[in-house]
């Protein structure tokens, strides 16, 4: 008989680590899925200057002292275990263990959750390597991908001059000449990281408006590099071995909605960042989505349609979606899940 | 004719220091009013390991940890700057500002807030050192303060036995017996950090259930030093010129509700953890209250009732009050602020 845990969260981010690190502490048996810790801040392309504590900090490095202050309460004896272990915590775990000291802990699996369901009071997880875990209390907390732009000529150039991530791929693109799909200051940072590597960047934004705040307009300006081009919209991405051009329909007088002018740009590469979709397609049934697939959820508890099933972080309809609020949202979604955990006994 | 702030903040805890961060990050010209910075946390009696990215920090430093990363949006001409400067910041800050870099940046007014008023679309705040200053939307961020227990003794004692900060009086009563009044985590927590120096700790709760986290419920019996007396009310505070003793009802059988047993217990100390009470009066007659005076908010703008005037931390009606959701908070309403103000113009 496989062991019910109190709590499964489901995502290695800011929510769901926090919700961990908050879980173990109220003493909850607590399971943590995800198939890399993260999310979306390993990947950011610039320094994260904006998480109150840290002045200025790699996504890398905060997700990693994120990941070490999770580790601490993850018991010696987790056979779910398959991340590294610092010797002097695992010692100090021990000492602790002894003493009586440690918490009930946090297993971690690396692995991704393909359904969830609820049957009577309890919730089943079933993985892709076809795990199932059963818990009274679910934390969804799986982040968001990166939205593809869904135009011919994406995926045959993926790795080949089509990248969703700045941070990976910009060093590659040095002297080169780069678009940037988005408006938004997802878009307008990378644009600011990438200036670092590539000799020109256009901006594409199919809006008439960019959304990028007024620092990130500023920064843009200051690196002489990006010219910003609205109104437009990308229709194909082209090249033999690797991309070396795009083509996109261009909504500016004398051009009108109706007759659209095509325009064609030489670029050696394309950075797709135009918002982001949640994982949630597991969760069918039990939450309600709005039209981005984002789950709906009350913004005190983050309690779902379904009792004892939250989600936190980028995963939900919230509006405001930052590393501190995805974190904030973790804690307490715990903490009413501890709650609901109270009253169910 | 003064300035008119984009946002003025009130508060300079977790909640206050994060919107600033956000305020200054979307170029708002922001002023931050607080007496001190850190609010409840600088006063935390142990070591904090739920803010996540520090496994373990004491209040105090993690607060300056803040307070440093709001004073890097600090302008250089700042004629409210009271506080101290990095003199190495300020030389990078000039040195940005020459490159056009800085940002609109944060005031610093050390001040309290006795009144605010909304004329027309703009807020007046009126501080204790008569000050007056002008701001287009507001996020009241000013926390809460210990409540008082309200029995005869506990004016005249205070400093003289009576006390409502472990970690700043705790170390006088070495090797003496206090008692602790509160069954909630920070009345526990106050217990363990006490029971490093005190010989005897009872720790008094008027419910019949202890509300602290099982967590702490253990940590409590470890110590080998702590009474836990629940169902009890304390009524006097006794002592000459400091306290000797406390005197409460006992509710528990054979002692009736309508029939107590008086009972009298001999104390060198009395330390309050029986929550806490927001500073909100100033904002009467703008915001709704609930019965202990939080602030009534729409949970995912922080907004009031009145357009602009924002409340963010333990200063609202919100059942989960951690450094943590207080910093997201902060980061929320610094943002809704924005598109509030983008609406306006």
């Amino acid at each position: 008989m496989k062991k019910i845990y109190d709590l499964i969260i489901i995502g290695g981010g800011p929510a769901g680590i926090t919700a961990g690190i908050y879980g173990a502490r109220q003493k909850l048996n607590t399971l943590l899925i995800t198939k890399i810790f993260g999310g979306q801040v390993a990947r950011k392309a610039l320094n994260i200057e904006n998480y109150p504590g840290f002045e200025e900090i790699s996504g890398l490095e905060l997700i990693q002292r994120f990941e070490k202050h999770l580790r601490k309460f993850t018991p010696l004896d987790s056979k779910h275990l398959t991340g590294q272990v610092d010797p002097v915590r695992d010692f100090k775990n021990r000492k602790k263990a002894q003493r009586g000291q440690i918490f009930n802990g946090v297993d971690i699996e690396r692995d991704e959750v393909i359904k969830l369901k609820k049957i009577g009071e309890k919730f089943s997880v079933l993985t892709k390597s076809k795990n199932q875990f059963q818990a009274k209390a679910i934390i969804v907390a799986s982040g968001a991908d990166p939205r593809p732009l869904e135009v011919p000529g994406e995926k045959k150039f993926i790795s080949h001059g089509v990248s969703y991530c700045a941070i990976c791929d910009g060093p590659l693109f040095s002297d080169k000449t780069v678009a940037v799909i988005g408006g938004g200051n997802s878009a307008f940072e990378t644009a600011v990281f990438l200036s670092n590597f590539v000799k020109k960047i256009y901006i594409l934004e199919a809006g008439l408006k960019i959304r990028a705040d007024a620092e990130n307009q500023e920064r843009i300006k200051k690196t002489g590099k990006v010219e910003v081009i609205t109104n437009v919209v990308l229709k194909k991405i082209k090249g033999k071995e690797f991309v070396d051009a795009i083509v996109y329909q261009d909504y500016n007088p004398p051009a009108t909605p109706d007759n659209p002018k095509i325009k064609k740009l030489a670029v050696d590469g394309i950075f797709v960042e135009i918002g982001s979709q949640p994982s949630t397609s597991f969760a069918k049934g039990l939450v309600d989505f709005n039209e981005k697939d984002e789950i709906k959820v009350d913004f005190e508890s983050f309690q779902t349609k379904t009792p004892g099933l939250f989600a936190a972080g980028d995963v939900n309809v919230g509006k405001y979606k930052q590393i501190i609020t995805a974190a904030g949202e973790g804690a307490k979604a715990a903490l009413a899940a501890y709650d609901y955990l109270q009253k169910q006994r």
